[in-house]
Formats: structure tokens, C-alpha cells, sequence
């Protein structure tokens, strides 16, 4: 059976860092030749853990085009109507929407998340926009400690008007769950 | 005055670290299509911190095409013959370096020797090999808590055969020193 793809996307800077040593996103440029809204059209559905959720507002917001689930052990349902809280049933709630026929599922972090997705064998990809700028400290693409998981280069593409690098990866099958 | 550039040059996992949490190097793959010896002869002298110095061996190793310069405040140079120890006058021995007729200077690392060179400014490229492996924890790029660097992007290649990617990076006048 084909499952739905669970593609790890987000902006790193050099060095590896997916937001400053407070939270910051201000070093993200947003070059003029990504198309936001072509990429948007290939998802349905965002999964975000707790910290990266609060991190860009916390909103209890959702869409007709997006379901939004937030991973959290903390968060009550009964605090939101649009977004779907998830909690101890994680693992088989991953499971049962990659079953479902749909669009992609946008995994848009963080590093706590996709280290326990990734352990499950759970990740198809990942795709960073390399912003040229060093943070010098920050959230990491990966939380720490996780496995080795290897990974094989699918496309690349260079902004030449900011410098970012998008660079798209294949999780190797044989590194994970 | 030109002064001769000082390149960090190394490779790194896709979330930024250039050593596993063990200091791995296990990892780094050696593309076929990237020619080494083109490379060093481009330079000829190094650069290394003391832990870098010793995770690479700690010989007491030089040649006569290239000049090697560990710093550190605790080894004695009374116990090395062929590389030279920079202790507590490191800024001046580094502005003498790049005023020397010459060729580039190879800043091998690691992440707290750049830290510390970027700080006064003389880091005029950092130039990375991204190799397709999540570590999950290591040796990061850059010691932690460093300053904000901005990059400007000057080069990019694909090693299609292992997925690496080379990126080189001018650092930011503005953002040094």
C-alpha cells in the first residue's frame, strides 16, 4: 500500500540551527523566487509539536485546505476547536493518516518532533532552505540526542537573489524504526 | 594591503555538526569527484585548535609545503619540533600570518577557533561539504554562544556520486570584528 509522504521541511541556517537561541526567525529571508503557494498546494495536513506550535502564535486556527495536528502532552482539546491536539495515541494516529488518501503531510517541526517520528520510521523526507547566516547558537534541526539516519540527495535548487539553498532528502529506509 | 585569506573549510552533517558526540568522523564520505590535491594546493599553512589538533592525532607532524599552527593555552611548544604552538599572542600571529606573501590559509577547525578568529574579523570564507547524514548530536560548526555572521553564497557544486554538497560562503564585513 502507498502512504502518504511525511516530508520534514523547514529553513536551517549554516551551522544547523532551525531558530536563534531565543526562538528568532528574523534571519529567515524569504526569497522572491520561492513559491509558497505552489509548495502550500501539495499539503493537507501540518503536523507541529508543542514548542514550535507556540512558537509562531499558538493560534487555534485551521483552514478548509489544512488540518492542523499539534503534538503535545500538555495541551487540552478542550482548549481548541480548530486544531487537533495529540497525545499519547501519537503513533497510531500518524500511522492512520499517512493510510488516508490525501495530499502530503507537511511535518513543520521541531527537532523534538521529528526525532520521534523519524524513530517509528515515520519520515519520507528532508528538505531545508540553506539561509546564509550563522547563528552561532539556536533550536536544532534534530533534537539531541537522536540515531544517525542517513540520508540520499533527491534535488537541489540555489536562490541566487538571497543565497539560500534548498536541498531535498530522501530518509534512507534501512536508518529508521 | 591584500592580505592572504583565511578559509574555514570542513565538512558537516546535515544539521551542522563537523564531529559526532563522540567526535565520529566515521561518517564523512570522501567523493570520488573532489580532488584533494587541487585543494591543498591552494594553501599552505593550517590552522587548528587544540582539540581539533588532537582528534586528528596530535602528531607533531609538519611538511615543507604546508606550515601548521595549533592553538592552545596548555601544550608547550618545548614538546613539539615541526608545528608551531600559538598561545596567549594568537591576534598578532594571525594578522602577521595574513600579511605574509603567500598562499591561503587553511582554518581546519574547529568550531572555537573559528569562533574566536571570526570574532576579530579575519575569517574571510567559511566553505562547507554537507554530507547526506543526519548525526543527531556532535561538534557543532560553530562554538555555542557565538555572534550572529552573515554569509553571502559564492559557490555551490553537487558531488552527484555521494549526494555532498559543497557551499562557499564570503563572510559579511559588516558582521565581524
Amino acid at each position: 500500500m502507498t502512504t502518504r509522504r511525511i516530508r520534514y521541511c523547514c529553513a536551517v541556517s549554516v551551522g544547523g540551527y532551525i531558530a536563534g537561541p531565543g526562538g528568532e526567525f528574523d534571519w529567515i529571508v524569504m526569497d522572491p523566487e520561492m513559491d509558497f503557494a505552489e509548495m502550500s498546494e501539495r499539503f493537507d495536513t501540518y503536523l507541529l509539536g508543542r514548542k514550535t506550535f507556540e512558537a509562531i502564535g499558538g493560534r487555534d486556527e485551521s483552514s478548509s485546505a489544512m488540518r492542523t495536528f499539534v503534538f503535545s502532552r500538555t495541551l487540552r482539546q478542550s482548549d481548541y476547536k480548530h486544531v487537533t491536539i495529540v497525545g499519547e495515541n501519537w503513533k497510531a494516529l500518524v500511522q492512520s493518516l499517512r493510510e488516508e488518501p490525501g495530499k502530503d503531510i507537511w511535518l513543520f517541526g521541531g527537532g523534538s518532533l521529528f526525532r520521534s517520528l523519524a524513530a517509528e520510521g515515520f519520515v519520507d523526507t528532508v528538505e531545508v532552505g540553506v539561509i546564509p547566516t550563522i547563528l552561532g547558537g539556536g533550536v536544532p534541526l534534530v533534537a539531541e540526542p537522536a540515531s544517525r539516519i542517513g540520508l540520499t540527495l533527491e534535488e537541489h535548487r540555489v536562490y541566487e537573489k538571497t543565497g539560500t539553498v534548498g536541498l531535498v532528502y530522501s530518509v534512507n529506509r534501512s536508518d529508521q524504526g
